[in-house]
């Protein structure tokens, strides 16, 4: 039998669809595209070989089940296999691959399970192709809102329901996928940090407490399309000029939030969409969206006024209209504490320096939290580069997180 | 027969492939679309009413001919039927129309022409599909760069040479469409005005001396992609956010550069493209597009010199790179003196306040111009919009500019 390390090394590239991590245009695995499917394929392909028994729901998720009895409890943990565009090989992917190495290193020491262990690979993590996100999660937690997804197109045009129907699945019955609160006892999911609190602290495995989830806001600028040739600068009402000093607003506001906050806050304007976006036509209309995160969720919703206030003042100072719409103001999620603390034991008993932390970034968990007791172990990434061709953990970092796994659930049959 | 000015108000539809000018979206017929493509088979109708015999180049562009003698000399005058993305029913449409309205004056008063009289329905003028322009009266001037051209796709990714081939055209012949020096005499347009000179000076016609080139830039900043919610703002290479004060700086400089300049100057950051543009990534990569112009060359490249001192700067200050690409640097084109004072003499004998004024937006002409004697007529069109759904100019208008053509091709045959 293989030693951990070159499972988890053959593995890794397998659930990646490569023969190499490194590429300098990344991973991309869109959500419901072909290359997802790649991806599952793959999943069902390494669960097969451990002998779990691979199902996919009604929303497109894979489940590997290792039954012990239909009448035990199930303990479910997992993650999903899609990327954004030109992403990284970690994200998702570690925690769908330790959860599978997790239960190798439970047969390979003999361990007789008295629950059942589900992974579940989920679909449509990353909201990098519809706008929305954790789909599959949101499924199989009840709390899919289809009729909001059904309105929802990329960018080339083709809807979610065009999108789900290629992928060969059924839209108007992905909400099946939804599970019985009864059906699972807990859910844990591993993820790399996606930021540099383990590596700054000097340690290998963080639990999390809480997770920051953003307030979204979409800016709209209304001007004037006209020639950039024949209207005098005196005359315009140019959006983007009248706009982008928000940008700067948005960066500098949040360094200062920063100087004198108990908890961290971040600011991004991360998209932009011109109108009409060609060379001899003054912007009439641009469109910015703004995320906005801490856990500290009225730090995140002054910081969301004070952005308002800004655009108002904007408005009136360019004499163009400016809207603001808030997309997602979620508030901050937290965890089961005694799934946290049962995730921090097993860690710190096998030796490993953990830390109790919060998560920036949203997950599969967050939603799986919503109806079962749910935890969250981070393993470090390189430089806390994530979302990005250059995003890399370790071997013994997944080895780490696998054997963390592992002595959960040992734990969790002993109780 | 019907009065000229109804004549042109049924012909302004037919052209524009409506039966309404108010339309809240506008007109939208890209660069070799079947949309341009149906504007010219009305162009075909309408010409051939007028008994012209109609023909397409190897370029798409369409001739709508007035034999009288082949040995004569033969007077080009047209522009074009392309728009912008929901751009007006004017721009290009107006100096087709009136070529044609012209004709049918002479017709009318039984006027015998003594030279052949070739109306030119150029493809192609506007570079909103390609971000390149004039291809059709390029291809006629021989200054077309088929190679360039190859490696040019749409949004889309489809290249110029796909579109073209999908229009029905032969890629590999469409410099066939060049025209010897010999076979044309002169050539003259008519355009809107699309700025409010001619409103302002309470002129009804406007006679073209130059037309103001673009410089063109394109702004790549580069900074480092990665996840919004787990990066602090301390550790981030936002490339948006170390870009975005360029907008605003090209904008206050232009304006502070009208302050104590002779001639107007225009600066409009008008394109982006962020990389990868989506809510929950950092943007990794900008790309602007700037596009600046002035009939003083020198005032113009000071300017684009400026803007790459300033991006020098912030790259420095924002620890991201920046690079700065001139992507069009062209000369002013000035027109022929003769052809000038032609046109305005043609103008003022009927009675019209005519205008001698400079432009600052491209046309097909300025093609035309590095050929064959060359001239411009502008008439006003309201508050100087363009490229916009509200473009609009008077039945009235298109009537005096039809007048001033007809008066110049009868004064040209009586040389």
């Amino acid at each position: 039998m293989t030693s951990l390390s070159s499972w988890l090394e053959e593995k890794l590239l397998q659930l990646n669809v490569t023969d190499k991590m490194e590429l300098p245009a990344g991973f991309s695995r869109l959500s419901y595209t072909k290359e997802e499917k790649d991806a599952h394929i793959q999943f069902e392909k390494v669960a097969t070989e451990l002998g779990l028994h691979v199902h996919q729901d009604a929303a497109g998720n894979m489940w590997a089940l290792w039954k012990v009895d239909d009448l035990a409890p199930t303990i479910a943990l997992g993650s999903h296999l899609d990327t954004v565009d030109s992403g990284g090989g970690y994200d998702g992917t570690a925690g769908v691959l330790t959860a599978l190495a997790a239960i190798r290193e439970l047969q390979a020491s003999k361990f007789e399970p008295t629950k059942n262990i589900a992974v579940i690979c989920f679909i449509s993590e990353e909201s990098a192709r519809f706008g929305v996100s954790t789909i599959g999660s949101k499924a199989i937690s009840e709390i899919l809102d289809k009729q909001e997804l059904a309105a929802i197109k990329d960018r080339d045009g083709i809807s979610i329901e065009q999108a789900i129907t290629a992928y060969g699945i059924n839209f108007n019955t992905i909400d099946q996928a939804a599970v019985p609160a009864e059906k699972l006892e807990s859910f844990m999911e591993l993820h790399i940090e996606q930021g540099m609190e383990l590596e700054n602290a000097g340690a290998s495995i963080g639990i999390v407490k809480g997770i920051a989830c953003p307030v979204r806001l979409k800016v709209t600028a209304k001007g004037m399309a006209n020639h950039t040739g024949t209207t005098p600068m005196y005359r315009r009402k140019d959006a983007f000029a009248a706009i982008a000093p928000l940008v700067t607003f948005v960066q500098e506001e949040a360094l200062k939030v920063n100087e004198h906050s108990e908890h961290p806050l971040v600011a991004t304007v991360s998209t932009i969409r011109l109108k009409p976006n060609v060379m001899n036509v003054i912007p009439g209309e641009v469109e910015l969206g703004i995320d906005i995160r801490s856990v500290d969720d009225r730090l995140k919703r002054n910081f969301a006024e004070n952005v308002k206030s800004y655009c108002m003042e904007s408005a009136t100072k360019a004499a163009v209209e400016i809207e603001v719409a808030t997309l997602v103001d979620n508030d901050s999620v937290m965890l089961d504490d005694a799934m946290h603390d049962k995730l921090l034991k097993a860690s710190e008993s096998i030796g490993y320096k953990s830390l109790s932390m919060n998560s920036g970034a949203g997950h599969d968990v967050m939603n799986m939290a919503s109806k079962w007791p749910a935890g969250l172990i981070f393993i470090p990434c390189k430089d806390g580069i994530s979302h990005h061709p250059s995003e890399y953990t370790s071997i013994e970092n997944l080895e780490n997180g696998t054997k963390v796994i592992a002595e959960f659930l040992k734990r969790e049959m002993e109780e």
